[in-house]
């Protein structure tokens, strides 16, 4: 028997309602703070995908030459399609804000957590320099997560330019930060003894790791941590530049009514390259042990690697394969309602044309309705309506046809009524 | 500069907005008939797409080994991922209704109609063996079309039996069937000496050839094609079980109000291999020429060559990529609202933060609603408003805050006046 490809994931009915309900909420929410649809290709020229990744990424995508010997990759994330529309569209209106949803897909060791094929969910802002557009993505972030019915958040937040002054303060060889910050972003998962042996093959001094460890442990509420960085950092430009931007960050945050949620955190790095500013990952408070929720960065440097003009970004990303399963802890998907409103039955084999016209009747009409193709008993009809979940019933009877009637039974009282054809529709919708 | 890879496309936001709107609309009016999403991933194990293809649609298949070795392949379609779930899952009630949307890959000569990555909107009925499944599918479609503003409809129908029995009629050589249907199908595209050649190439008589065109030239209203057919065929007992089902799906069709729509059509074969029974095609009456918007048929003996329980099944599929444009033609989408309702706007540069504020009010109330990130003059942001159809704007002054009071100006009619800020919810819905 076939099954999914290594790492992939078939979705029945029940899990997909669920997912399509996530990717509806988060899309309204997009479209609410303005964010618009952008739609790229699933696979990309190999070249262009290989200009922005490092080299974790590369080996990650699925690599594949068409049978003009082109070579090609599939998307691994969204962001690099987005920054080759703005490098070839210079007309574009700026700001402009878009969302992208839809599967990425990387070679990983596939585990529950890993998949090579995921859903990815982003909002990003092209065009604007200040950080009122970091904040914002954070916002829609937040408000997204909050209307599918999470409540209480954590963001971490740093800047790549904080931890390059960092890098110099502590000495630590500074013609290897991508190294050092790809090394810093796995502590949590990897534990420090891991984290100073990469730090110690790229050169550095044990004394200047211990001091980085120390200054990159420093976390809490914003405003003390940044006065402390300042200090720290003893006239950085590139770290005054950097805590300004944050200070930024929080200032606007309380108009978006995030304020609360934000601790800056010294040792976030985050994975990808690309990032020149702000980097900001967004937790479920309750499930602060499932790992991050959203995550995104500054990248004000991209579309002009991709051949565009200079051009601010930011965006943020989030994933429906780390949300599905906290909703579903969290017991949301009980209160949702999903499924068919009606079931349209018949009382006898023979009535399968009236039961037709009648659903037919109700569809027109917007209202979700089945019926049972097998043409199977009564009985059996209302034991698909009960396993099912649906609540009212219609039942087609030869002797009510007679008179141009049918039967609404209500599955949750048990009860029932004879209605006239005609006032079937304002019956069933005085219900829903 | 980077381009999208050859044969795809990039669709900017204008475009995504139409798209989605199919789509939404699309989804809708399926699950208002009780199908139901499964999803299934883009790629799946090579010989899995290979049991149920053709030679031309193998050349089509994207093909790719991943970093294992494992070999794999885009979908080119929906079904085969269909079969293959319901063969590996015995435990599925029945009927099964899925829908599946999606973009699927073709390695094709990229033209204006042919594009490598295309979008497919698929609804199937598994499990239902009586032709009222078939007649189903076609009802959703000719709904899902009206739905969006297509009114009048021709539904070409046959049955690949019914094909099979003239292929026997007219003497042609039995073993070449799928041959032949293939050739027939494309008569409408390469024309009749084409059809001829390929038919010579296979082994067959002049005089053969031609009794075959002439029997599949016949078409018209159903109940006077079924019985002339009964007459040609001579007591053909594949040819009897087919024109039986082409009638069921007649006297179905009345109920489900499509039956005006539909032409049997003895010369519509299908190009896939797959179909065992029923084959049908749907034409936007007023744009024939561009050619069907919806195709499908039944296919009873799929789920079997995937290692599952004998299983019959019929669906139809539905290409984004034909409608948009007929849509575009129809001046459809000049009725669309799309976009944004309210634009929030500060009268003067150090008010960007009051203007997130009451931003946030109204996204919060789920009002769409933009700002200006770039926090660009009044006489700006207003041309903004007027350049992409905003009719609502909201003015923050500095004067007007003190008094926890906002301008709302209508562009439309150009008129202006003050509210509370408590109350800007209730004015800004009022409107829509």
């Amino acid at each position: 028997m076939f099954q999914p490809a290594r790492g992939t994931n078939d979705f029945l009915p029940q899990e997909m309602r669920k997912r399509n309900w996530v990717l509806d909420n988060f899309r309204e929410v997009f479209e609410t703070y303005g964010y618009e649809p952008l739609g790229t290709p699933a696979f990309e020229s190999w070249d262009m995908l290989k200009i922005k990744s490092g080299e974790d990424a590369i080996n990650q995508i699925y690599y594949f030459k068409d049978k003009s010997n082109r070579e090609l990759g599939l998307r691994f994330e969204w962001t690099a399609s987005l920054a080759r529309v703005v490098a070839s569209h210079r007309d574009l209106p700026m700001p402009f804000k878009r969302y992208a949803i839809g599967p990425v897909w990387r070679y990983e060791r596939p585990s529950e957590k890993s998949r090579r094929e995921f859903w990815q969910m982003d909002v990003d802002v092209v065009g604007v320099a200040d950080p009122v557009a970091d904040t914002e993505v954070l916002a829609v972030a937040v408000h997204s997560l909050e209307r599918i019915g999470f409540e209480r958040f954590l963001i971490r937040l740093n800047d790549r330019r904080l931890l390059e002054a960092l890098v110099k303060v502590a000495e630590l060889p500074k013609d290897r930060l991508l190294d050092i910050f790809r090394a810093i972003d796995k502590r949590d998962k990897i534990g420090d003894d891991e984290v100073k042996k990469e730090l110690k093959k790229i050169g550095a001094t044990n004394s200047s790791i211990n001091n980085f460890l120390d200054l990159t442990s420093i976390k809490g509420e914003p405003r003390t941590i940044l006065e402390e960085s300042k200090r720290n950092l003893k006239n950085s430009s590139l770290g005054d530049a950097a805590c300004y931007m944050l200070s930024s960050i929080i200032e606007y945050s309380a108009n978006y009514g995030i304020d609360n949620y934000i601790e800056i955190d010294l040792g976030l790095a985050r994975g990808l390259d690309y990032y020149t500013g702000p980097v900001f990952e967004v937790y479920a408070k309750d499930f602060r042990e499932f790992g991050s929720i959203a995550g995104g960065g500054r990248y004000d440097e991209l579309v002009q690697l991709f051949g565009g003009d200079p051009t601010p970004m930011t965006g943020i990303s989030m994933g429906i394969e780390r949300i599905v399963p906290l909703l579903e802890k969290k017991g949301k998907f009980k209160e949702l309602e999903m499924g068919i409103n009606v079931l349209v039955v018949s009382a006898s084999k023979n009535l399968l044309h009236e039961s037709i016209k009648v659903a037919q009747m109700l569809r027109q009409a917007n209202i979700l309705t089945e019926m049972d193709l097998l043409n199977r008993s009564l009985r059996k009809q209302l034991d698909i309506a009960n396993s099912r979940g649906i609540k009212k019933v219609v039942i087609i009877g030869k002797k009510e046809m007679k008179k141009n009637c049918v039967i609404i039974r209500d599955m949750v009282n048990s009860t029932q009524k004879t209605v006239k054809l005609n006032c079937l529709i304002n019956e069933i919708s005085n219900v829903y």
